[in-house]
């Protein structure tokens, strides 16, 4: 790591390398991904499950203003931490690549092109000069020809594939949490557990329904969907995660 | 918080990221919009109200000259907070949003859509180099097949969704008490009176009805109404905040 | 207020917000305008008066050289305060957009659309870079289907409309003069004298008839005239305002 | 007036308000026109004057080439003082733009529209970034139906009419003697008089025919007439102002 | 070497030279090459073997995630090492180079023709303004009518072909470790266990099939073939390479 | 004259004017102007010379590979001094106006068309930013209508017309060797001689034929002929210039 | 020569002047030169020599990699020394030029003519901003109509033409070795030699046939041809410069 002097060096002009070949703006960007809330991806044989940690500043928010899963296309769906108004751009252009694949093919678009088409987007924001890299990762996760995939993009616009992954606030904690309760031979409903718990380690065990958002594309049925308030309590009752009384607006403060 | 040097050094160029991931640009954009007087938004089951305070500088200055509600369709109100020159770019970008999906669909923009056609707008203007951010919030509020919406846009380019909320000076403040007033079952005409008492609770409870601009789309007709300064009067004086004969101008020298 | 060190952080630039939300080149811009001499408009029932101080920094200037009432259209006038070459350029634009309403509409341009036009204008200036501000206030005063209007445009693109007004050097002293003679009931012309007065009040309550400009559209003609010199100088001395012997130079050697 | 620091700050970039409303390049471009020799214009009822002072550096320099009179056009002359590569470019702007009006319209351009031509494509240069403004004031003397018309154009693209004027060197003390000697009822020679008597009047009240340009255009004729030396050196005897054998060349070192 | 503060000055603008004539951001970009993990190519006579170092991050990571070896048409295949989005451009940069040559000449492209449309790439990048060089080197192996080839490209863009070459991290012990090991008449399957060899020689000679990516490009079939990770162990077992049971975490930990 | 640290203030942008109205970037050019050796021309009634020293610095390069004479057309020649690469451009410009004025008109350009035309083409590269000025001066000599002209060009774009003139190394000794030796009447030959003497005067009035070029556009024959270096040794012996034996490479030494 | 904190002020933008008239970056692409290992020229009556010193850094790499010589057309070669990259852009322009002279003209092209559009090419890349100046001296030879050329390119676009000349590394020392040892009648054979013997005299009189690259172009054939190892291996024996047995690789480390 460097002084405070060097790094200010960086960050007046367009994305360009450090002397330890590091890319300032990039890292930066990293940084945004992480005041964000976490989201959670978990691959599993029977599908992959995506959870996002969606708690809001407000009583008088709707909760789905503060969206962190989205559909990409009918088989794909989308997570994202970090700057808001970034990841909403790149959900688009991920529905738009998803659209042309289907018109131009004839076919949904696979869970890994599609993840290299955003990634090649990104990166174009870090090395051609007169704009910024995106402040945010994403999750894709989907079913191609019944096999369950699961990709992360940061801003480096580097694609990974996961069995599981967590983005955002705490990552260390989470991966660590992920690591440590994985295995290979998940079901769906496991994972969809683990996802949950994974997020609630970060809050002393609990979670409320209303805030985290959980959806899922089962190999089976090759279909996105996303689950309704009831049945994620439900879920949270079945892993013992039911919020205590504690007003959980103060964790939810110290956000952007 | 960062110490001054280091905010001198993001200042000077196009959008960029500062060490700990935060666009200095965008944030001092959302100061231009504290600069602004308040506006407030309140969705009931029944409509939604907006309503503005719009304290004049001068006595010969025409109160609709510092108009801050305005209509983007039918169906559609818009309030604003911040920069007056920049919030007019965006309105008319808002209003041209709303003709083009008549045009092409046959039918009246949804809420949801046209906010997220503005904020993504916005967003432009925070990652691409040669401009600066809007120094501006909306709230976008309206009627879509029969259920009111309410949304706000800031300067980075997110779209939230509120049950109520406040734009401008005095947010905190603003917020808190809608948090306590607010309830979900409130008449549009109880919507009001909230929008109203809101304003006024940071100005010794007290409003004239030259200060202010109140508009509601109710849910059954589906149209924007902007209430005369004698509707006004009277909602003022049903909840009881006629000014007291302190000279208000005080209040208003404050403001940019 | 800030230091001088910050100040000169934002000067060098695109047009840009420092921390505290305010868009320094633009502020600049207004002190370029309060370094021009005065203009007054004042609206009465009767038709709307444009007044501007034009004292000559030299006798061997024409004083139709610095001539600051323009006539946009028919039925509008123009006065301005600020960086004189800037303001020519606003003007054309002005009377480009008049003709071109005339052209596509058949029919002259409404005071308030002609208004919005040059602010729509003048904000782009202060937002996309590559250029800076106009340094320039003017003031926009016609009849609209037999209405007087009269606005003021800044070089932030806000519009403004007022019953009277006045932009450029001592505007503070100005404004406050009309606010204590202005009523709404003036014949034009009193409003004419109104004018009149207010300017000779920042100069020992004198004025010399080449020393100023004044112009008038009565709502019943709907035509911008501008006075001749006699015309003016009865006006001067109907209103006792004829100036005693001593050089006005020396106020005018303050100006740029 | 401001410390050097401050100053520094505006000249790196384009040209920008400073903090006092002032627009430092266009500043600085004024002081360029300083650094060249004078130019004189004086406006008659019967025509009108130009005359510039041309002391040439060296005894081998052709003296038309530090020509300062130029024909705009049959009616039309141009004088010109500081940056000279800049003059040249306004000159053949200006020639290009009388063409252009004979050519669209068949007829001769006003003196008042080709001024104004000439100042709107100087103000470009001030407002637009990439280039720098003009270092140069001309001088635009000419006859228009019947009527001699003198103006100025100065670096920040203002137009001013004159009765007789001065640009260049030693403005303030030329401008002064012009005040004191003119009248409005001078005669076309008594105009060119009262300009070499200005031009010596800054070099010890002596003037050498080969470092002077003198031109007319007459009202009668309405045609550019350039004088020969032989007419020059009978007008400076008529006005008593013959060198002595001192070497002038002392004056003319001083210049750029 | 220079003193930081020079070097400070030569990273703020686009690629240029400094005193010494050395391009700074060139060599920064090198810096992120020896970030990233070691990859190798041997030339024998036999074909060209490719072997990259993949140790992966996280037990969760896929391995092909990280997958550092690709296919660039059918006889030809790339390594790299760097920053891994940047790597992704010019792999798919040199895949669209193959396929065109094929569709304009009807053959499979040359290895140095390949490699000198890449280093042409990326020479750009260095030169003109705009955009940052690319941070990733290249190893680009593949047979031409029969003949082995092995290039390497790195961020200047300059070309340079080899008998053995690592790229990334420890590239000088790796470097030394060819040179001491290799020779001319290797077959294509001792070649394969020097790549082994090499890499494993920077780990306490231990490998994971995991971590290590092989693939050839035999002369005889002129094809590029990935080894399946059984295969690859098959290889590890035969060089007495196999892994102790301590977790290679560690050694992964340090990257990037 | 300013400190050093105001004129580094100046030095980085694009070409503008400093707070006494100058414009450094061109100072500069100029600056690179006085690097070259030296060129001289001188006009007499029977016609231009143009001389150059051109002084090699070494034995083993090509005399004809530093020329500074050059051919524009069959009736102009042109010299050079400074930077020899722009240089080059300059005279490329000028060849290519003389071509375009013979294809368009039938007849050779005037020689003060062609110096403008120059002029005006390096003007452009001292106001429009994004390029620096040439730093380069040009003397362009030939006959119009059997009338001997001659001019220099400077890096501001000025044009000058002179009788003799001096441009590059020690121009002031140069200038006032010419300007004590100078006549009206010289014929071709003793201008020759003239020329010749003023380049030795800076060398101990010693010339070497290899390391002077001159050149003739007689009145008569309107061609432009370089001499051959007999006829130039000729010249030297004339006019007892002949170098003694001391190596004249030290004087080429101190050169660029 | 100027202090280190003016030099630094110079670097940052474009290529711009420096007070004493110079371009930097161009002298420091000039230092970029000297970086790369020697090459030499020599022209005799019977052809042009080029050879050119290219010790490799590894036994591994392949000596055909750190080519130095090229044909740019059957009867012109180059030799580069300096930043790799660059060269080889350079190397293709002028292939390329040579192409199109054939298409255009169905002749080869000329030695001067192919030097002056490299050199025009190289120059544009020094004046206009958004790129940086050829890190890369030239050798052009060739024969044109049966004689013998051999011309310089630098990094300001100057060509120079040279009867013997080095570029690279320690070109002092080689200037003087060619300057005491060349003679105007060599041989084409001899002259190969001095090359040889040039390049020699900087690593103790020692020669490496695989260290370094020869060819010739012979006025009798104008065919350019580049040496066997062994034909080179018997020039360097009949010049007696064989290797001892030291390890050459010491020198070549020294290389970028």
């Amino acid at each position: 790591m460097q002084g405070q002097a060097q790094q200010q060096a960086y960050d007046r002009g367009i994305t360009i390398f450090s002397p330890d070949g590091r890319l300032y703006q990039v890292e930066y960007a990293r940084e945004a991904v992480k005041r964000g809330t976490a989201s959670v991806g978990v691959r599993t044989p029977e599908g992959v499950v995506l959870a996002a940690d969606k708690r809001s500043r407000s009583p008088l928010m709707e909760p789905t203003s503060v969206e962190k899963l989205h559909k990409a296309d009918t088989h794909i769906g989308l997570a994202s931490a970090g700057h808001v108004a970034d990841a909403r751009q790149l959900i688009d252009f991920a529905r738009r690549q998803a659209q042309v694949n289907r018109l131009r093919y004839g076919e949904p678009i696979g869970i890994e092109t599609l993840t290299k088409n955003v990634t090649d987007h990104i990166q174009q924001y870090t090395q051609v000069g007169g704009a910024r890299p995106f402040g945010v990762a994403l999750l894709i996760g989907g079913v191609e020809n019944g096999t369950p995939r699961l990709y992360e993009t940061d801003p480096s616009g580097t694609p990974y594939e996961w069995k599981a992954v967590s983005i955002g606030a705490e990552r260390g904690d989470l991966q660590e949490y992920l690591e440590e309760n994985y295995s290979d031979d998940l079901t769906l409903d496991e994972g969809l557990g683990l996802a949950l718990r994974a997020i609630a380690s970060t809050n002393d065990d609990q979670l409320d329904a209303q805030g985290v958002d959980v959806a899922t594309v089962s190999a089976e049925t090759e279909e996105y969907v996303q689950l309704t308030n009831d049945e994620v309590e439900s879920y949270i009752t079945e892993n013992d995660l039911e919020p205590t009384d504690e007003d959980d607006e103060d964790a939810a403060e110290e956000e952007e």
